[in-house]
């Protein structure tokens, strides 16, 4: 099975749950922009991640809220923060760093900080026509001038919009530019 | 054919002529550390290379002198600097950015930016023995969590060390550690 596909590049983000989000903000959460993925959006507020060794200001909120906290950078970005965050299912904060949220409002300290793994959003039902399961490892060729052949992981969902994640690593490595198609390959 | 290889990471680093660098310094260059190329070597000698939009202070200057100037960045470095320089082969400018390179005694401002292309450095025996001609395109499979197989290029020379060489994005993207072993495949 070979088909042609979407690759969007993730650059930082992160996700909050009720909890911190209340203790950051006194507003509710508000769209700039909605994302391929259904019901996901860029939001307008942003936070400051901090460690004792870097920061980063205006990261955004990427909406709705979650039931965890997530903060996805790359391993240049855990670099500038002194870190060394696991590569992680979104999700799964197993063994997540410690960063520092802040806003002007508050500020909070939680293991939340990983490298979201490569992978490859789709609908159960285009999942079941490419006979492909959810969390499946999968190839995808990026035919750049840098090109190669990286795995891929499936993530299947209702709401799963067909596009493979990439972080600004990636993008930087391959030289993958805006709407750069690749072949997932199974 | 497939056989095991050290990956080694190339940061950002500038190559000198006998015109540029005597523009640039007044003693000779000198060793810090010799490479795995052999005769190659890291000197003392650095310099800023800056363009109106960036800079990047101590860049190392890889001796022993060349017959032309080349500053090798990866893409991340050239987005510092504002510039889109191309892939190319060390030794080949064709189309290479400008840069300003500066020390306290002078400046030069020339084309001679470019990203280096992925190859793996090999001496004619070795060439001969995996059947690999000078410039051909092999793969190189990275067993690492971000794992992957990518285009790169062979590099023949009497003075060859067989190891492969990648730019920092890669490294990142990879999550490359230091003594890194990827396998050649032809």
């Amino acid at each position: 099975m070979e088909r042609k596909v979407n690759i969007n590049i993730s650059a930082r983000h992160i996700h909050l749950n009720r909890e911190t989000y209340d203790k950051l903000f006194d507003n509710e959460l508000t769209v700039l922009k909605p994302l391929n993925q259904i019901g996901q959006f860029a939001a307008n507020e942003c936070v400051t991640v901090e460690t004792p060794k870097g920061k980063f200001e205006n990261v955004r909120i990427v909406g709705p809220l979650r039931s965890y906290n997530q903060f996805e950078v790359s391993k240049s970005d855990a670099r500038v923060l002194g870190l060394n965050p696991p590569v992680r299912e979104s999700g799964n904060l197993e063994g997540a760093e410690v960063v520092t949220i802040k806003t002007l409002k508050g500020e909070v300290t939680i293991p939340c900080c990983i490298i979201a793994n490569r992978h490859v959003h789709m609908n159960p039902e285009e999942a079941n026509e490419m006979g492909i399961k959810n969390g499946e490892g999968l190839k995808l060729a990026i035919p750049t001038e840098k090109k190669g052949v990286i795995e891929v992981f499936a993530k299947v969902s209702d709401d799963g919009f067909f596009e493979v994640h990439l972080d600004t690593d990636d993008a930087n490595a391959f030289l993958i530019n805006k709407d750069q198609v690749g072949v997932l390959i199974k």
